[in-house]
């Protein structure tokens, strides 16, 4: 059976991408909105209803829509109750808004859990029972797919693998959370990290030339400091994970974010410290494997659970 | 409708304790066994088949066995396939032995598993949705109910509460895995704790005197020493059971075992400590709460787990 169109919409802190989607595979891609420049939530209703309006003349046969939101989303009643970084929304009711203004099943969803739904669908997590996604970047965020299904939590906060602490002395988090694990392995940590480690040996470097990709790079070329900050930053990921991996005994793990780039760099360091960190029954059942759909996982997220909000369309897994 | 009578085995690592049960209620209790005395698997399953035999006769209406156990059991096909601190089982097929000797359908689980879904489905945390349930004892064992169901992950291993990590730096748990929260408040190490803070007091005690009982005692008569103590302890479990939260975004998390005979003097630093760590939104809804079935648990659980393996008699939530 060929899955039906739907169109997911991908709402970033700077843009809204909106994307005709079949299964993982992106059909046609609408105009990317600025979030900046339409700054009302009026406005951005607006504009995006105006894309969907294109999208759907060029194809009319999309079934649904999905949206995935940074932020706190309670999924089951259809309301954003908080959007990061983007002022002026509060319990808003955004599905209830898009289907008024286009008459189709939506669904509204946290970006992070659209993204896993992403890619135990469709991506790297396929055919996977418990996964844990995990998205490296400014931030560290997450999603889990439990017993074949995307598990929410009580009160739509699950999957915040970021705030986890891996010291329970350690750096305050946002919510002054001691050790919080993005607090080591955040973009601007690492790149932090690195000028220190650099200072200490001798070489003075700008924070842009301690970004993640800048430190992939000076790793590959075997450049020391690079590869003793990847190798730190690796355990302590791993450190972190090893206790979703007691918890939940998954059978994937899921790296995705810009940080996750440095490919095997990172990922050997991350399976080594969950190896020594757990014990071999646990590690013995555990793929732990690259995002395959990057940047892309957002929409195609966004659009199978915007089908999943359609009866007919819901897929038996 | 009144729930059907069955048999609850709590298999533990020196008795074997059997009663009949109708939902969290112990009817008759059976002739404990010495899992010592009788040594071998077989002289096991002919002792506990004779009692199972003398409670059938008093109650003929039993409609199912169910048995917990402590190590890791495949509950899916009904193997034990470690148990812990008991030699001479390894893949162990429990259910069809017990089947074969009584006729009866037979579930087997894990004995923390079987306690959580007792708590869950009769005890502390009835009509909660995502339950954490923690035993804090010698070791920290756990349960965890998600979205109203036992999970049990991809090898029968979810749960391993004591075995997380609190210092990715700190005291080596039984796997190697640095910072294992059991390490810090297992029986053992708080009595050696106690010790050492009464030594540096100028207070010479003995190991005996620094019992979870003993500290909670003194506590009570306001000594300094363990009423520090126990917040100490409370902090680490706390910052523990805040990682869970910020993963599971549980509505509910049962504290029972041994060490959590302290009641407040402990679960008001644990409490403290998940406020302190995790944000309102995941705080305000949930509940910590003392187990309620205490030794009972395992049993009740196990009868009622024994009860699901019968599809006429399965409870729908």
């Amino acid at each position: 059976m060929t899955l039906p169109l739907s169109i997911g919409i991908d709402f970033g802190g700077t843009t809204i991408k909106i994307a005709v989607a079949r299964g993982g595979e992106i059909i046609q891609r609408g105009t990317i909105l600025d979030t900046q420049k339409l700054g009302s939530p009026e406005a951005m209703f607006d504009a995006i209803s105006t894309v969907v309006a294109q999208l759907r003349e060029a194809h009319p046969e999309v079934a649904a829509i999905g949206a995935g939101l940074p932020g706190i989303v309670d999924a089951t009643n259809g309301i954003v109750l908080e959007l990061s970084n983007v002022p002026g929304w509060s319990a808003v009711p955004l599905r209830q808004i898009l289907h008024d203004r286009t008459g189709l099943p939506v669904a509204v969803d946290n970006d992070a859990k659209s993204m896993t739904y992403a890619e135990w669908r469709f991506g790297a997590a396929r055919g996977k029972v418990n996964v844990i996604c995990v998205t490296l970047g400014t931030g560290v965020g997450g999603g889990l797919i439990l017993d074949g299904k995307l598990y929410r939590g009580s009160a739509n906060g699950a999957g915040e693998i970021g705030q986890t602490s891996i010291d329970f002395n350690g750096r305050p988090g946002v919510y002054g959370n001691l050790g919080a694990m993005e607090k080591y392995v955040g973009n601007h940590q690492i790149a932090e990290r690195a000028r220190e480690l650099y200072r200490q040996a001798g070489r003075e470097r700008s924070l842009e030339d301690c970004s993640p990709k800048a430190l992939a790079t000076a790793a590959e070329g075997n450049d020391a400091v690079a590869l003793a900050l990847w190798k730190e930053i690796g355990t302590e990921i791993g450190a972190a994970l090893a206790n979703i991996v007691w918890l939940l005994n998954p059978d994937c793990i899921v790296l995705g974010g810009g940080v996750a780039k440095a490919g095997e760099l990172l990922l050997e360091p991350i399976r080594a410290a969950i190896r020594a960190r757990t014990m071999p029954a646990f590690f013995e059942n555990l793929q732990i494997v690259p995002a395959t759909l990057g940047n892309d996982a957002g929409i195609i997220g966004a659009a199978a659970l915007g089908l999943e909000a359609v009866p007919a369309t819901r897929v038996v897994h």
